[in-house]
């Protein structure tokens, strides 16, 4: 099989960037190694910048979120009962939208599925020949069979363990880490949320969030220790845990007992690998970068990747010039490590470390009374918050 | 010998503290353990905060900083040959004044000496009787003899190593500390500055600072690893080291070989202290806190501890309140915190830790590229470097 651009990964940045590309006429397939009701079944983040919106937008599948996406003209930080709004749009012109991640993957498969969009599900990539090539190939097997999918770009959509990062040699590539000694606990709710607005809560007992993915549905999170095991927490423990680190006034006001939808640890990262592009072989999204989910910038990163993507490839095959390919890395990483910066300070900020010295505790206190008593400080984490321009 | 204020240490912040009563017809007495010379002859910072300008001119020490006071619109950061100016002038409103530390003793010597002030020197503190009752004590030696000096209030303005911030009890007393694994090593040259404003270099080989006392004579740093020693500096070394780490064209314009007016290596140190009152015994300036000067924040701290503490006297003596007093400790803390979490900040972003891992070396350069890009970020940093509101 042939096309201009074989894209690895079906997630939402995948599914965009074939959209994106079918609308500038460039033909692409999409390897995906798991199947659709397995990709829309998981679980992810829902907080949209502007920019993601008008890329989404442009690729055709705004009109549900401007439908159902819910503005949030602000976010609110909290010290134990002492609480701080953010006013985004105030201080930047901009809100953000809720609007689940699966939503916009759903959104991006009819929009697929529209224009006739090839995406081949269960497809388990074995390598990518040749990558250093203008004519790299990517051999994968489905239905138990080997198959060769031969293209002009490889685009490697598929996610932090996937294969695409690796298919860039160890001496052209070098990778960046953080690992943080703790985890997000979650817990997806059918009930109201307990706020208009996020709530991120710091609090000696560690860090809770408490977000939604609409009026009916929550989102709530408590960092526990990388040990714990889903076992040890009972829904009624969850909720104990975070009526004890939000404000008292807001957990007096938390619905509990509606049914439970998903309970679930992560592990949080920061990554970068760099380049973002090695010969014929793009990455994008989680492939290339990991982002601790505090400060929402996961998939407004991956979004932003495709965003620089195609308008490269687009560059390349409808202007004639490479300019856009040769410059793809350095353009994306630049906006990747400003939103590694922000994703790992805001961690820093909210989260109890166990091995931080008492000094290093004040400091972060100290954050957040800056943030209570300057305007500029809530005005530099808002313009972050939003979205830093493209 | 009886006085209203025990004021111990003869730095400047006990002799603005013991001008600021004086004008407010407030009697005090200053003991310096050390000789007025030596006092004078100590190297210290030299950048004010406009705040710090307007309590010194209030104190009547204001006019040699007008007339020889230098106006600094903006302050340079530079990573390697990469520069940006922040331009605290148009941030703020307000610039800072490049005016040595010894000029401010100098002034407020001769102020306290026209206005008859009483300053004992080479007067060593034994100890401070009763700090909980309305009589403390100070007992020290001056000429081999015993003295005991009777107050309403004692001042500590003592600095780090002095005797007053041990004079409260272990019990009633929390110290807060982070050590740093590096010191500055700073050179005093008669030459004119390289360049009319301050420089901050990052460099991979370590930190550096472009900084000046007046026209003729400038003050320069490089970081060095604590194990150094002044030995292993011959001047050539020094001026060879500095300028790579500055910005090249900055280092073409290095004007060295002039005399050495001083030489010294200095370790870097946040430390807090809290209360900052215990009974009748007050704290101000480095016998409560330390900042890494990175920031140049800690004088400035010094003169706004004692405006609090002038302010809490006047209203105790003159309006019959003890409000400023039982207030002092939080609303010097208050904003003692905020300096320490900027000079912290200062300092994190710009020196090379050899301790830290390649993904915090890039969140260190994310830092300096938010600063080049975002007026918001370079106005926060203005903010905090002109001087937080008091």
């Amino acid at each position: 099989m042939k096309t201009q651009v074989a894209i690895i990964g079906g997630g939402p940045a995948g599914l965009l960037l074939s959209q994106l590309l079918d609308l500038s006429g460039i033909d692409s397939v999409v390897l995906e190694r798991r199947s659709r009701d397995y990709v829309l079944g998981r679980i992810r983040a829902g907080v949209l910048e502007a920019g993601s919106v008008s890329i989404l937008t442009e690729a055709g599948v705004g009109d549900r979120i401007g439908q159902e996406g819910q503005p949030h003209d602000g976010v609110e930080l909290s010290w134990h009962d002492e609480r701080v709004r953010i006013d985004l749009t105030g201080l930047t012109g901009r809100p953000v939208t809720v609007y689940g991640q699966t939503e916009v993957t759903r959104d991006l498969y009819a929009a697929r599925d529209a224009r006739g969009g090839r995406i081949i599900h269960e497809a388990e990539v074995l390598r990518i020949e040749d990558v250093e090539s203008d004519a790299p190939v990517v051999v994968y097997t489905k239905d138990g069979r080997e198959h060769r999918l031969e293209a002009r770009f490889v685009a490697g959509c598929d996610g932090f363990h996937g294969p695409t990062r690796r298919a860039i040699p160890g001496r052209a590539r070098q990778e960046f880490q953080r690992e943080y000694p703790f985890g997000w606990l979650g817990l997806l709710s059918r009930t109201p949320p307990v706020a208009d607005e996020l709530i991120y809560a710091a609090h000696a007992r560690g860090f809770a969030l408490c977000s939604m993915r609409s009026h009916e549905v929550s989102r709530y999170y408590v960092q526990v220790p990388l040990t714990e095991k889903l076992d040890d927490w009972p829904v009624a423990r969850f909720w104990e845990e975070l009526a004890r680190r939000i404000p008292a006034d807001v957990a007096a006001k938390l619905v509990t007992g509606g049914e439970v939808l998903e309970m679930s640890i992560a592990p949080l990262r920061s990554f970068v690998c760099e380049p973002m592009r090695h010969g014929a072989l793009f990455l994008a999204g989680d492939a290339a970068h990991i982002v601790p989910p505090t400060g929402a910038k996961g998939l407004n990163l991956a979004i932003g990747d495709v965003h620089y993507m195609h308008r490269a490839l687009d560059r390349h095959f409808n202007a004639g010039s490479n300019a856009g390919i040769e410059g793809y890395s350095d353009t994306a990483l630049s906006r990747v490590w400003k939103c590694e910066r922000f994703s790992w300070w805001m961690t820093s900020m909210l989260h109890d470390f166990p091995q931080l010295g008492d000094f290093e505790k004040r400091m972060q206190k100290a954050e957040f009374d800056y943030l209570m008593r300057s305007e500029t400080a809530r005005k530099s984490l808002a313009e972050n918050y939003v979205g830093l321009p493209y």
